[in-house]
């Protein structure tokens, strides 16, 4: 007996994934970490209004949700300026990369992304066939001008975009987005993910008629929100291609308190401003620890702080191995020259010590492994 | 400007979406159900068990979930008599449905199903470009030697069998099944979803190693453990196929309190013992109601009681429809001449009180609208 009749395209595609779990790795550690700063996750948590809401939901967690997603696209809606119908949910962004691609993308399309840029976005695009054309960082930021450029030559599908950027940090103002619409070529959509933009300073986000078919814009309750355990994201955009999504997406397919906590998360406006000020002072005391290690903290419009090591990628993955045996979770950019740093999102105060107490040591021993 | 460049296979798919969600109903009318039993929710709710540790875990929902989802998987490889790596975890069965066909149906490739049977399944396989054949009920239930017959001669890759079935409440005994197994063609899978296994009488569940590469089977927490708005799922077969799974599926796609409230559900017997009583009950009195009417319940080994309407599919709508308008959400099936029925949940007592209420009435209705 052979193995599943797979579809050669399924057949093709590697058993790896974008990214290892944090319990995956307790567990073959045989140990919990000390400090959980790898996920970007808001250690904060959600506001205290979205854990009541979907408490008060759990009771009635035997109904299917509203395939529909009624009233938390009214909100989100009002909240992006845009109407209930220019909206679309899902299980998170990567859900809707996931469901985007495979509306946009068949097999041997084009699609443009950086180099080291969301590896889901990735993920997605080479499970459904697609052909990815990457474009390097230039001075650590995604290149906006070299991916409409390569997008043009190209004749891409999707060109990918995240403001504020995973794994750097860096980000772009919505002025300068706003001008390169223009560069986005016929028949080309801007995939820009927004998922860290409730971090980034005012004027990152740009001004985009939800109806511009240029662009489709997702953001998430996984970051800011503190709800990365909710599987709730949603997308922004013209009415004919947030339509397409429900010619394929599972309608019955969220979690029912999820959407009630998400309703309530939004609302909660004084929570999420504690939060960005919490997740400021770790930020800064993340790159107090950094500075006070002779290491480079990145200028930052996330949750997150990515430090330059100040040597290669073998030196920054031996210092994440060793942050990580001590108990330290943390990630680091996959490609060259952005590969120098590692990632460590804004954690708590005991997390922070964790790290204070745990850099020093991993540093001297990475020094050790591969002497500068 | 035209619209999105969808892929040839998108812009191909029509709009229409297998279920109107009874929200969309309600809102449509203006007024709430006063009995929800159209959608074979559990309206006994989940074991308090279950609810307690979804809501134990609601402080920790700004963690992702773990990704490979390791508690649930061996609580149920345990209850299932197969290993971790013969189990996966999706979003329901529907989610799980997709990711099947995804894998295994590439655009003009057969699958086989029956007329009238999940219009989810056919979602999934429409939407990835496969070519639906489909075989009669027979004496209304699915029949497994044309369903098979059906794919030997269509060279399919998948079969779907529900057993117990949607929407009839008919089923195939387990020997029937394993019988039938080696008539599987080569190369084919038999997708048995058991969504309402837990309701059958002993011996429904076939016998089958999970090892055996010619069956997939899925089952899910939405009915019987009354977890519908949670979103799990979890399919058993062989390593391979299984394996294949995490080629495409959403790792972290998991809502983290379901998993913990999906392990406490699975512990927890004896309120599914309690549970199963209550069904029984409330499918006997829905039986009574109908026999009180002159209509003709079938037997059911679900969660629901499928009633013969005693003529044909336009008088079972019209039924339906003078239900649903008295504000008793009830749903029927598509295909005739199943269609001569309609398709009742078990529900609470009040709401089966709404249901004797106003069946009288809807009935006399439908007969003026369309005289027997």
């Amino acid at each position: 007996m052979t193995g599943p009749r797979l579809t050669p395209l399924a057949a093709s595609l590697p058993s790896d994934v974008p990214f290892v779990g944090p319990e995956l790795q307790e567990r073959e550690m045989g140990r919990p970490f000390a400090a959980r700063l790898g996920a970007n996750e808001n250690v904060f948590g959600p506001s205290p209004r979205a854990i009541a809401a979907m408490q008060e939901a759990l009771p009635e967690i035997w109904k299917y949700a509203d395939s529909s997603n009624h009233d938390l696209r009214a909100a989100l809606a009002d909240a992006m300026g845009a109407a209930p119908d220019q909206i679309v949910i899902g299980s998170g962004i990567d859900g809707l990369l996931g469901t985007l691609v495979r509306l946009l993308v068949a097999e041997g399309d084009a699609v443009v992304t950086s180099d080291g840029a969301y590896p889901t976005f990735n993920y997605h695009v080479t499970g459904f066939g697609g052909t990815l054309h990457k474009v390097p960082f230039r001075d650590d930021r995604e290149d906006l001008e070299a991916l409409l450029t390569r997008a043009a030559e190209t004749d891409a599908k999707l060109v990918y975009l995240s403001n504020p950027d995973n794994p750097m940090g860096s980000w772009h103002t919505g002025a300068a987005i706003e001008a390169a619409l223009d560069r986005v070529p016929e028949g080309c959509v801007l995939c820009l993910d927004e998922a860290y933009i409730e971090f980034a300073p005012e004027g990152t986000a740009p001004r985009i008629d939800p109806e511009d078919p240029r662009v489709i814009r997702f953001r998430t309750f996984s970051k800011a929100y503190g709800l990365a355990g909710a599987r709730v994201g949603y997308g922004t955009g013209a009415r004919a291609l947030i339509r397409a999504f429900d010619k394929v997406r599972d309608h019955f397919g969220m979690n029912r308190p999820a959407q009630a906590g998400a309703c309530a998360a939004l609302a909660d406006t004084d929570w999420m401003t504690d939060v960005l000020s919490r997740v400021a002072g770790a930020k800064e005391r993340i790159a107090e620890i950094a500075r006070a290690n002779d290491l480079t903290p990145l200028p930052s419009a996330t949750n997150f702080v990515t430090i330059d090591c100040g040597a290669d990628g073998d030196f920054a993955r031996r210092v994440l191995t060793e942050l990580v045996q001590r108990g330290v979770f943390v990630r680091m950019p996959f490609r060259p020259p952005q590969d120098r740093c590692i990632r460590i999102s804004a954690g708590q105060p005991r997390e922070l010590d964790e790290l204070e107490l745990h850099l020093p040591d991993a540093l001297a021993a990475a020094r050790r492994a591969s002497p500068l």
